[in-house]
C-alpha cells in the first residue's frame, strides 16, 4: 500500500527562479473586498474592458453550432494564416508567407514555441527591465538564462543596439523586445529597431519581437520587426487589440529555417490552438470589425489623456510619455518609500487597485507602480479622486 | 542593415530528439487524395467522430454572447473545478479537493505543468513502449530523459511494479502511466496499479497517471490513481470522452505539496485556459449530457466488436484484447515486412488510412499498425472490404 503520509515535494530547480504574479494576490484581495461590499476602482487590470467584437463572437458561434469541433492542423487553419498574411500586407506593407504564420494559444503559446526551438541549457536571452515578467520565465523554463537590461527614460525604456553590444557574451542567444512595452507603454523608435536588428544579426543572435500591443498606439504607430528582417521570431496575439483575451489565441511568425522544428514542437506540445477561437478570429480582419477596434483605440487614447496628467498632478512622476498599450509606469518615490506598501494601502484605504513595480523586474521596483487605463473616464476620475483624498489625509 | 541572406538556423538540441507525428504526413496525403476525388476510409484518426454534445455548445455560446470574454483565474473557474471534484466523488467514490484540480489547455497543458514542476535536467521518466509519443517529448522538452519500458501482451501492454524495479536508477524521477493506452487500448489491472503506486512511492518517485481515455472502456472500467494515492499527478481531458477535442480543455489533479509551484507555472506559461471552453464544460457533467456520452460509448463498443474480428480474419494479430480508448494495435508481420510501407500502400492502393507503428516507439514498430474505430460500422466494413481486396490482389 502507498505510504499513509505524503512525502515532501521534490520540485524542479527552475521553479525557485519563477516568480508568481504579485498582482494576482492583490486581485484576490480586491475581489475579497468587493465580495464584502466595497467598491474598487480597477487600475491593475491587464486586459481591455471591451467585449469581444460581435462579428468574432458570431463567427465562433456559427462554427460550433455547425457540428463537430475537431482538432485543427497543428499550425492552425489555413484560412486564418492567410488572413494574417493579408493583414501584414495591408497594415505594414510587408509580405509574409502564410506558411510562416503559426497559430498558437495566445502569445504564451507562441513564446513557448519560439524559446523551445531556440534555447539550449545555459543560453542567454537579453530582456528589458522593467518588462513583462513572464518573458524571463519562459527563458528559464527551457533552462535558458534571462539577462535583464536596465532601461530607463533616457532610452525610452527600450533596449538599443548599444545595450546589445555591451551585454553580449558568447552565451548570448538572442534578445526579447516588447514594443509597445508592458509596463511602460513605450515604443522603440523605427531607426533604433533597424540598428538593434543589425547588431543582433551581426552576432548571429535571434530577435524575438513581442508585438502583442501593436494596434494600441496613440498619435504614432509601431514598426514590426518583419519590415526589416525575415529572421526574427514575431509574437502577436488576438488578446489585446482584437479583444479576445479569454479565447487564448495568438500567432508566431517563424523564420523559414525554423519552420519544421516549430511544427514538430507544436504537434507535440499543443496538438493545436482552440478551434472555436480560430474560426471566430476569421472575422477579426473584416473592415467592420477593424472600424470597431479603431473606435476602441480612440477611447483608450482619451482615457490615457485623462489619467496621465491627473497622475502627474497627484505627484507621480512619469518620465517617458506612454505611447502604446494601456499602461502608465509611474515613479512614486515622492509619495511613498515602497511601492508594494503603497499598493496595499491604496487598495485597503482608498479602494484603488494598482500593480506594484515588483512584478516587472529588479530595477527600482520599490519606486514604481503600473497604472492601467482600461476603465472608463468616470471610473478613472473616481480613482484619482480617491487617491487625492488618500494622499491629503496622510499629509 | 540586416544581412541580405538568412543565417543558418541554430536549433536547440532538444529538437533532434523530438519526432514529428508520421501520421500527420499520412493525413496530408490522404487529404490530397480526397481533394483529387478519391474516397478514403479513415482509420488513422485520434478523435471521436461525434459533434460536441449540444448542452456544452449551448453553454459556451450563452457565455460568449453575454458580453466580455476575459481571462479566467490561472487555475480555472471555480465552478468547473468544483464540478470535476463532484464527478470524482460520483464516478470513482473518491474525494478530491477542488483546490487540487487545475484547468488546462487539454491534457497537453496538464503534462507541461506536471513535468515543468517535476523535471530537473537529467531526470528520468519511465514510459511504456509502445505508447503515446508526445509523452516522451514532454519529458525531453524540460531536459529530462525519457526511458522506454518495453511492454507486450504478456503484461497487457502496461508497465508493472516489476518493470519499475528493474528500470529504476538514482536518476529515475517517476513514471508516466497511460491507461487506457494509446495505441493498444489496454488497461492496467486494479491490483497491478496498486502495486505499481507502492513501488514508485517506495523509491520516492512520482506517478503521472494519464487518464484521458477514462470513460471510454468496454465491458470494464478503469481505476483512477486517485483512488489509491493523493501523491500522483493525474492528467485528464475533455477531448475524448466528453467530445471536446478542438476546444482544447483538460485538467490536472495536483498533489497538495506541488500546488503553489503549479499555480506559478500556469500563471506564467498560459495565463489561463480558454474561457468559452471552460464555461461550455460546465454542462459536461449534466445527467442529460452523461446519458448522451454513454450512448456514444456503446456505439464505440459496437464498432470495436465489428473491426476487431474482421482484422483478425484478414490476418492481423491482436494479442491483447483492447478494452478502452478507440484503438486496436495490430501485428501485421504475417501480411507485410514493414508497417510504414504497408500504410503507404493501403492508402494509395486501397484508400484506407491507418497509422504506422513508428509513431508509438522503438519496440517493433515495423511490425505494427494502429487502427482507430471511430468511423461508423458501414465505413469500417467498407475499409475491411477494401483491405481484403488489396491483400487478395497481392497474393
Amino acid at each position: 500500500m502507498p505510504t499513509p503520509t505524503s512525502p515532501p515535494a521534490r520540485i524542479a530547480a527552475r521553479m525557485s527562479d519563477i516568480a508568481p504574479f504579485h498582482v494576482m494576490e492583490l486581485l484576490a484581495r480586491a475581489q475579497a473586498l468587493e465580495a464584502a461590499g466595497r467598491d474598487i476602482v480597477h487600475m491593475e487590470v491587464g486586459e481591455p474592458d471591451f467585449p469581444t467584437p460581435e462579428p468574432i463572437v458570431e463567427a465562433a458561434a456559427r462554427y460550433v453550432a455547425a457540428g463537430r469541433v475537431p482538432y485543427t492542423p497543428a499550425l492552425g487553419i489555413p484560412a486564418l494564416r492567410a488572413a494574417i498574411a493579408t493583414f501584414y500586407r495591408e497594415r505594414y506593407l510587408v509580405d509574409v508567407a502564410p506558411e510562416r504564420i503559426v497559430i498558437t494559444a495566445g502569445a504564451s503559446g507562441a513564446l513557448l514555441l519560439a524559446l523551445g526551438v531556440l534555447t539550449n541549457p545555459g543560453d542567454e536571452f537579453l530582456l528589458a527591465d522593467p518588462g513583462y515578467p513572464c518573458n524571463r520565465h519562459f527563458v528559464r523554463t527551457f533552462e535558458g538564462v534571462p539577462r535583464p537590461i536596465r532601461v530607463d527614460a533616457a532610452c525610452n525604456f527600450q533596449p538599443t543596439a548599444a545595450h546589445w553590444e555591451a551585454a553580449w557574451t558568447p552565451r548570448t542567444r538572442g534578445l526579447i523586445l516588447s514594443s509597445p512595452s508592458n509596463p511602460t507603454g513605450s515604443l522603440i523608435d523605427r531607426n533604433d529597431l533597424i540598428d538593434l536588428i543589425s547588431a543582433i544579426e551581426m552576432r548571429a543572435g535571434t530577435l524575438i519581437s513581442d508585438e502583442i500591443y501593436h494596434g494600441l498606439t496613440y498619435a504614432t504607430s509601431a514598426s514590426s520587426a518583419l519590415e526589416f528582417t525575415p529572421d526574427a521570431f514575431v509574437v502577436n496575439s488576438f488578446s489585446k487589440y482584437f479583444g479576445m483575451t479569454g479565447w487564448r489565441l495568438g500567432w508566431l511568425v517563424v523564420p523559414e529555417a525554423y519552420l519544421r522544428a516549430v511544427e514538430k514542437l507544436a504537434q507535440n506540445l499543443f496538438i493545436c490552438a482552440s478551434a472555436p477561437a480560430q474560426y471566430g478570429a476569421l472575422a477579426a480582419f473584416a473592415p467592420s470589425t477593424l472600424d470597431m477596434l479603431e473606435a476602441r483605440r480612440e477611447t483608450l487614447a482619451t482615457q490615457r489623456d485623462v489619467l496621465l496628467p491627473a497622475l502627474r498632478d497627484l505627484g507621480f512622476e512619469v518620465r517617458a510619455e506612454p505611447q502604446g498599450a494601456f499602461y502608465i509606469y509611474a515613479d512614486c518615490s515622492r509619495l511613498a518609500t515602497d511601492s508594494a506598501t503603497l499598493c496595499h494601502d491604496l487598495l485597503d484605504q482608498a479602494g484603488v487597485a494598482v500593480t506594484p513595480g515588483v512584478d516587472f523586474g529588479e530595477f527600482e521596483p520599490a519606486s514604481h507602480l503600473r497604472f492601467s487605463y482600461v476603465a472608463n473616464v468616470s471610473r478613472l476620475q473616481e480613482g484619482v479622486r480617491r487617491m487625492r483624498q488618500y494622499f491629503a489625509a496622510r499629509a
